[in-house]
């Protein structure tokens, strides 16, 4: 009796020691940055637009996220992924376009030639993008996209592309959909080489994903209502483009955005100019070791892929923008293997 | 004591009454629809998609449903609202354009000769569309839209646009959303012309409404970011542009699609065409008294807003898509005045 008695109050203290004390223990929502300002900056705001007793809380509705792909959520290097993509397609395609074998810039994928294919510029890239992404039906492309995830691994990483997305973003999305928040991804991407793998990736939904897209055109083929890809180019969402494709997509201003390169500073423009609390940020990618450095802000390399000019930095610097320091920000870059 | 004593079991049952037998009562989900066959495929199609022992059983993230907006939510008699506003907006602005006193179709529009604006077709009326709907900002021009939704009224009926959604279509939003689906207008408005009104009419937010659009422009205007609304239409989302638009702002296919126009058969088709059940659904009008009644289907008088071809009534009962008569199926049609 008395050991039951005795037991009893133990037994509420373990209970109270679970449920106040072991949450509190939990609570950082981001374990993989390192304690700092920029860190800080995120959970200050985050606090800030979810307490209602803040001048700066915010409706849930009105809690938008947007957030770039390419070098902001996954590596981008040593090329962007749906390259990676286009030129494999390319290569399995040549059988039926013996063409390619003297036509530019398809001989220089053939050939793997990476110095004749840069050269053809933005041009040749599109040309070998629209050559690889169209002609079949959108579920048909689905297929082809998820196939090719599932087999392509990353050259120097050896993992498949969809573990390449950054450990400390995939908190940050998940603390903001905690906090109520609707996160979207706005790419320079296609944005049906994205939706194949963005919920399992980075639980983001189809309908939140804004991107580049090819023409579509519906036709019932055999009786069976189908969209079909046309080899010409319906929307590039990059730069000007971005702020045009939340309007279109979202029709609500973001109060976060996320990017990495000169191709977002509108996107971030635009959503420092709404009243209230805003949080801008920009990763920076200054870990050779862990991942890649690449500018040429601060004097970094310049990369084909992913422009980070030193006037965007000094544009972040002057508008209290953060800049993530992907070395001295992060704990780590990558998920853990499965 | 006794009377205490028999006060407390009659407590309980009231609060079991109230807790049991009322929502039981109250669980007619379309109290606006009359009970038979329309009703009942609602009805069964929801319970089939949302019980999970049910074959027929869609997770939630799937349960897209779309709607057009003109003559399926609201009147679009005796011409479309956005007109209406196009036409209010023209003569507002004729003081800045003396030109358009002689210049057709403006010349129409100020002089209220209908026959002469009928006439100049629907590159006229885009003329007017375009004219009066762009040259400022996309704030702007919310807030254009909203001060003429708050002193604008029906000619018929004299109330707000805003009071001219329709009861039961209403009811039918509420219980989709009440079963976890995803409602969207996909409509051959303006996008921008119906977001300032859909969350407050329809609970439908910005983010969930697709449509025509006019193209816009990024600029820095006096160091304020702006988006501009150029005289340039971007998108036409009407017959085979709704499964497109659908694939490219959803990015899923819907399970339940909402019309009452040939503008509407590809999106019907479109969502037909999908694995297991799915409801497709047609307003046809046929209440003269209480709306408006017109065709040509079904031997009514022909509309210059909203076609029901005889061939989509054929194409309908051919493929059992469920055709609503506004004059059998509902009770009332517009809500009660507030």
């Amino acid at each position: 009796m008395m050991r039951n008695l005795l037991k009893l109050p133990l037994m509420y203290l373990i209970a109270i020691t679970v449920l106040f004390t072991t949450p509190t223990q939990a609570a950082d929502p981001l374990p993989s940055w390192k304690d700092g300002k920029t860190k800080a900056s995120i959970i200050t705001f985050v606090k800030a637009v979810t307490d209602k007793q803040s001048a700066d809380f915010v409706a849930p509705a009105e809690r938008i996220a947007t957030f770039d792909n390419d070098g902001t959520l996954w590596t981008e290097q040593p090329m962007y992924t749906q390259l990676s993509f286009a030129l494999d397609r390319i290569t399995q395609m040549a059988p039926q376009h013996p063409d390619w074998a003297s036509k530019q810039p398809f001989k220089a994928v053939l050939d793997k030639d990476m110095k004749t294919l840069a050269a053809s510029g933005e041009k040749g890239l599109l040309e070998l993008v629209v050559a690889s992404h169209s002609g079949m039906s959108t579920e048909s492309f689905e297929a082809i996209v998820l196939d090719w995830f599932s087999q392509a691994r990353h050259p120097r990483f050896k993992r498949p592309y969809t573990e390449m997305a950054y450990q400390p973003m995939l908190e940050l999305l998940a603390f903001l959909r905690a906090n109520e928040f609707k996160t979207y991804i706005v790419s320079g991407g296609g944005v049906e080489f994205m939706r194949p793998i963005t919920e399992s990736v980075y639980g983001v939904p189809p309908e939140q994903v804004v991107g580049s897209s090819i023409k579509t055109q519906y036709e019932v083929q055999d009786g069976k209502p189908t969209l079909v890809r046309l080899g010409e180019i319906g929307f590039i969402n990059d730069k000007t483009g971005k702020p045009v494709a939340i309007n279109d997509h979202i029709g609500r201003r973001p109060i976060a955005a996320f990017g990495n390169s000169d191709g977002d500073q509108q996107m971030l423009e635009w959503t420092a100019a709404g009243d209230g609390a805003r949080l801008m940020m920009l990763v920076f990618h200054d870990d050779k070791d862990r991942e890649y450095a690449y500018g040429p802000a601060g004097g970094q390399p310049e990369s084909s892929s992913g422009h980070f000019s030193q006037e965007l930095m000094d544009k972040a610097k002057k508008n209290n923008w953060n800049v993530i320091s992907m070395k001295n920000d992060w704990k780590k870059v990558f998920p853990d293997k499965k």
